[in-house]
């Protein structure tokens, strides 16, 4: 077995306050934790030791949602409406992407994600084949959903289940989800038939719904009903859904959220609803009380810019409190809980990760809260909440496994990577060809 | 002469775009700048190399507003009420508060803003002699002003003025100012005075007022006045202010604020914000109208938990196109224009720092782009605003002298401040005593 020695180890319980438990020793049996005990309780002789002492050990964080080959396009797409940043960049942009270029994409975001102590991503795109691959060679996991649109004739959407089910075959730290890209790129008849085949399959949906209140609006204006009526009739919920943004859920939708509760998800990711300047941000307070899960995403690089999640599950407590005008919401503690066991099971993963508990695959961050930013040291969860970024992130294990060791990737070689991303970048935000693959009228 | 050799400058004008000049050498006589020439133009030979190709060179950061000791709070009040934040934890801690202490948590302070290529701060506390002392240690510049409130009897005023002039007189890096703590803890006859004492003297003001709504509708509810006209018929806009956060600046203000412009500034802290749950954030298009200068400020780390200002100002890039529903105001540019010539203008700097030009003073922070995290960079400005932060910061110089290199600092004993912080900061943050500073009731 594997131990990680003598760290404090984060406690995240379903219910109940969020703690630091002082000096812990995580087992690590293979993939998964066996135990966690008071340090030196059980010998260590024999046993490969992870030196965890005056570190702080955490579940790794769960990016919700995120589009990771965008992060070729971080800075491309600044300063722009919504409407032309999906309609003048974004969208003509990905006119450029081909299989090889998703690669690299997603292994540079992979590679930043682990080193910020990201150990599961929801991903949601084109060439998602080959997403997977890059998130196998960097040893993280990922829940990847091929994305298609209902225009472009009907060939995109039986391509996407059928890559779906190929990731999902692929078992061990990839899952497959099935990829509408929304409800207003999806025809209602395209996502009845994805969700018999997810229910039908044992595949969770991932895709953008209610994004932000003029969606909702137009959804009223144009159907008469709210896109998550839309996801109700059409039989997404019932299928289990992980939901992008959901801004534009409104209360009448409680009612279909709350009887879905156990199987939906929703991520918020308000760095670009701020960039974006689309208010109101995601109800979480509503959310909640309908029992669905919520975590915390970055969406992908060319909105958020970064793959940061520290970012992420700081601007959601910070946004939260704002819009709810209490700044007793969303506690440390809880934000804590929301980035990691509720991105869990907002992806579908409840089961198998989000805490340090024993049974759950070992997917843990190591932490340094010894930086001279962070001093001195008064609330640790505050410190994890309001000041830690990925540089403070020492060490890394998914599945059981060290991706990360002393803030180095162990699994990528950064050198190839560094020039297989400067040989792709420009070409992949050339314009200059004026198509588009969609265009953004929801 | 000093030479930073080959980087790339960011050229910040008055007006106009800002943009990057690539490879450039930055001549350095003594503390100004005295060239900014292509690279190797004129010969380096018998001159210090400061060697900065492949780095970013930019303007150093202001940071428009803080309570720099308040870093020993850190973490110590977090999710609460402005008023539990104020009543319960940061005034009682505030009793403990005595000269070392001060010191310590300013030169923490300095040194960690320094790290993030911080080279200019307003302060706005007690004991603000030893906050000097600790900046002239740590060689980073700052405009101090020692705080008092009204309450207390007749002695802080006239304290805190003597220690203002005293401060003023260091010379050097250091300027003194005058320190009401606000419009609704100094009575009128007491800003009346200072005010006269800051004109007659050329001291500026730094206070906070109509730091959000609340404290404006009080101010009208009990004076018939906003605090801002508060500020203008007791003389304080006469003398020159700088004032912290004016979130509840309003539009009857313009008039007061336009016929002042020249000797107003203003920092915003929106991470205080949004961690207060206190809309609306700083109206900066208002006071871009009224040609009153704007910086970014991180307030004290009570509430900000960091003294990032790269944080600081991306969240008032985000903040103030969230509040305006447009995502192509305050762009990346603007936003840097922002957290340099504006901060420095604001903070009555603005003919000494700010820009990197021939005359003005030489504070520089050298940054590194190439990190994982920002690649590829396709904007150098996106990647400042939205994705640099302290660790990217390679080297900083500070009125031509050079206080940080390869990410250390050079004035600062490390060793010995972590274990100078570790003593005082369990005794900061007691409030078993029972007692208080202050009671807030705006």
């Amino acid at each position: 077995m594997r131990v990680v020695r003598g760290g404090d180890v984060l406690d995240v319980p379903v219910d109940g306050p969020v703690t630091v438990l002082p000096a812990r020793d995580v087992w690590i049996d293979g993939d998964r934790i066996e135990a966690v005990l008071p340090t030196g309780e059980r010998p260590a002789d024999g046993h490969e030791v992870v030196e965890a002492a005056g570190l702080l050990v955490m579940p790794g964080l769960v990016n919700g949602h995120t589009h990771s080959p965008m992060v070729l396009m971080r800075g491309a797409a600044e300063d722009v409406s919504v409407e032309d940043w999906f309609n003048k960049r974004v969208w003509p942009m990905e006119v450029n992407l081909n299989r090889e270029r998703v690669r690299t994409g997603a292994l540079l975001a992979a590679t930043e994600m682990l080193l910020g102590g990201v150990t599961t991503f929801a991903d949601h795109y084109f060439h998602a084949d080959a997403i997977a691959e890059a998130a196998v060679q960097a040893g993280i996991r990922a829940v990847i959903a091929p994305t298609f649109f209902s225009e472009g004739g009907p060939t995109p959407m039986p391509e996407a289940i059928e890559t779906a089910r190929a990731i999902n075959g692929l078992g061990g730290l990839i899952t497959g989800n099935l990829g509408p890209h929304s409800a207003y790129t999806v025809s209602e008849s395209d996502l009845t038939a994805t969700a018999a085949i997810a229910a039908a399959e044992g595949l969770r949906i991932h895709l953008h719904a209610s994004e932000n209140i003029q969606q909702t609006r137009s959804s009223l204006d144009r159907l008469g009903v709210t896109p998550i009526e839309v996801l109700r009739r059409t039989g997404v919920l019932d299928a289990g859904a992980l939901i992008a943004h959901g801004c534009g859920i409104v209360p009448e939708d409680a009612e279909a959220l709350a009887a879905h509760a156990s199987r939906t998800g929703v991520a918020s990711c308000p760095k670009v609803y701020l960039k974006h300047a689309l208010a109101p941000v995601t109800p979480i307070p509503l959310l909640q009380r309908c029992g669905v899960a919520v975590g915390a995403g970055t969406d992908g690089a060319a909105g958020h810019t970064t793959l940061d999640v520290w970012e992420s599950l700081r601007l959601v407590a910070m946004t939260q409190k704002y819009q709810e005008a209490d700044g007793t919401y969303l506690t440390c503690g809880e934000t804590l809980r929301l980035a990691t066991r509720g991105g869990a099971t907002a992806v579908g993963l409840g089961h198998e990760i989000g805490a340090i508990e024993p049974g759950l695959k070992a997917d843990l961050a190591l932490v340094d809260l010894t930086g001279l930013h962070l001093q001195p040291v008064h609330d640790p969860l505050a410190a994890l909440v309001y000041a830690v970024g990925p540089r403070d992130v020492h060490t890394v294990i998914v599945n059981g496994r060290t991706v990360v060791a002393d803030h180095r990737p162990v699994t990528v070689d950064t050198d190839r990577l560094r020039s297989d991303v400067a040989a792709v970048a420009t070409a992949l935000v050339d314009t200059s060809h004026g198509r588009s693959v969609q265009h953004y009228a929801p």
